[in-house]
């Protein structure tokens, strides 16, 4: 399709996680984590140039130059050659929203159309899920992303390895505030944090899959975010407020944000910081 | 959500599949086909209403009373009680647009929320292939129509057993023109037409899996038009007329109907009946 401008384009919904619980494993592919999290139409859209004329990869983050390491391994991966790659972000960095598995898994599919590699959706996105492990700033978005919607993660891997499913769900309106960032890597890597993480997110896993609805997963996020001691003081005010207000919110995983679906939870937020209100995103991520 | 008005919506789009084999077995839910097929933004439209005052269950199609067994068995397989079913199709019936397993898959999924039965995604979908298999309206529409773009069956079964992965694709028109049904269950209880159905399809997946892209998914789908035995002349000159304009087309799977896309197509289409023109939809079923 793109043999001529040797141009591609693709879209990447954002995702937050309510729970999970991390899968260590030697092999990237095989690596990854269970839980559930809501894909959003907030989203990343990145663009792939052949650029021949230059002679190191540039990769720009909503128009500035940037490192991107995890969309810089999946170039290096994919193609010998360096590329001009631009990705939009339409959602909050570092806030548990899944950018950078937005901005790699965006680059896999687009690098694909470029030049005509000839991976499946799985093939491309298994690339994505590989830099997210390797460099620890994901266990679970890639897998989520690619398939959009409310997605249960069963069992932990690289889109076509892992097993998800998915919780019926209308699309509905989120809303959220985010508060700071908080780093994937150093929550992944403090051993103590994850015991903690990790038995309350199989716990809620299996309690999901008991029943699995939109209701009780806004539940058990709650619940995850007092059991896996990830709060601050800040999220669980919030959080309150938005259920004296009768909504149902809970923090976004990783980052000190909170996400809130009901009642008057947009109105609730607002002490606690700008308030955005998004919706669920029915599709995953593909070319644009 | 649902439960003071007990009433839910879902929404199905629409899948022409281009090629494919059956794979027959006893027990419905491994039973299937592999292939590969569009989803297209026409879709169904499926409310339930619980209906207490009924003595048995109503179906409606297009706002007229249906018979709908497809439907029906979802129904009675997931509630007790009679319900009032209405399914608006956006698509032709009868015509390959797999609307009988997007009624039954709306069913499933609308039933799920209306009466809180807590089934997954995957859960949901299972009976309405179940429901399609049974009655051999299909055998590869649901699975495909869960997921959404252009899917890839790559083992058979109903979804949550069988495999299916996707073939990047951009949101794209896709133009066709139908001149008349085919009946699925006549054709697949065809031994003879299906040996040939079979062979063909069974090859076209194994080519596709080598160089996975939308053109040779048209490609593929244009040989095995010839290969099945399943065209008819109309058909055959309406994909010629198409060629010639320089686009692609090859026959919905299973109606007396072509798809085509690119270069003049839409315009080469026009002498052999009315032509519509839709996209490719990114989203699979879904709540409404």
């Amino acid at each position: 399709m793109n043999g001529i401008t040797k141009t591609a384009r693709a879209f990447v919904p954002s995702h937050i996680t309510g729970f999970f619980a991390a899968h260590r494993q030697e092999e990237p592919r095989l690596a990854g984590s269970v839980g559930c999290g809501l894909c959003l139409s907030l989203g990343a859209t990145t663009t792939i140039e052949s650029a021949p004329e230059i002679h190191d990869t540039e990769i720009f983050l909503n128009g500035a130059r940037s490192e991107a390491p995890v969309s810089r391994y999946v170039v290096e991966k994919l193609v010998k050659e360096p590329v001009r790659v631009k990705t939009e972000l339409s959602m909050p960095l570092g806030a548990g929203f899944g950018a950078s598995g937005a901005g790699a898994l965006g680059c896999a599919y687009a690098l694909n159309s470029c030049f005509n590699l000839g991976l499946t959706a799985n093939g491309a996105a298994a690339v994505a899920h590989e830099a997210e492990v390797t460099f620890r700033t994901g266990l679970g978005d890639v897998i989520a992303q690619n398939a959009g919607g409310l997605v249960v993660r069963l069992q932990p891997g690289a889109p076509g390895t892992g097993r998800i499913d998915r919780i019926p769900v209308p699309t509905m309106p989120i809303s959220y505030v985010v508060h700071g960032p908080l780093s994937t890597s150093q929550v992944l890597s403090d051993e103590k944090t994850m015991t903690a993480v990790n038995l309350a997110g199989e716990a809620a896993l299996k309690e999901l899959l008991k029943r699995p609805t939109f209701t009780n997963f806004l539940q058990l996020s709650r619940r995850f975010t007092v059991q896996s001691g990830l709060a601050s003081d800040w999220a669980l005010e919030a959080i309150e407020a938005v259920e004296a207000a009768g909504g149902m919110a809970g923090m976004i995983m990783l980052g000190d944000a909170v996400f809130a679906f009901g009642g008057g939870s947009a109105e609730a937020l607002r002490t606690f910081g700008e308030v955005h209100t998004t919706t669920i995103s029915q599709r995953g991520a593909n070319l644009d």
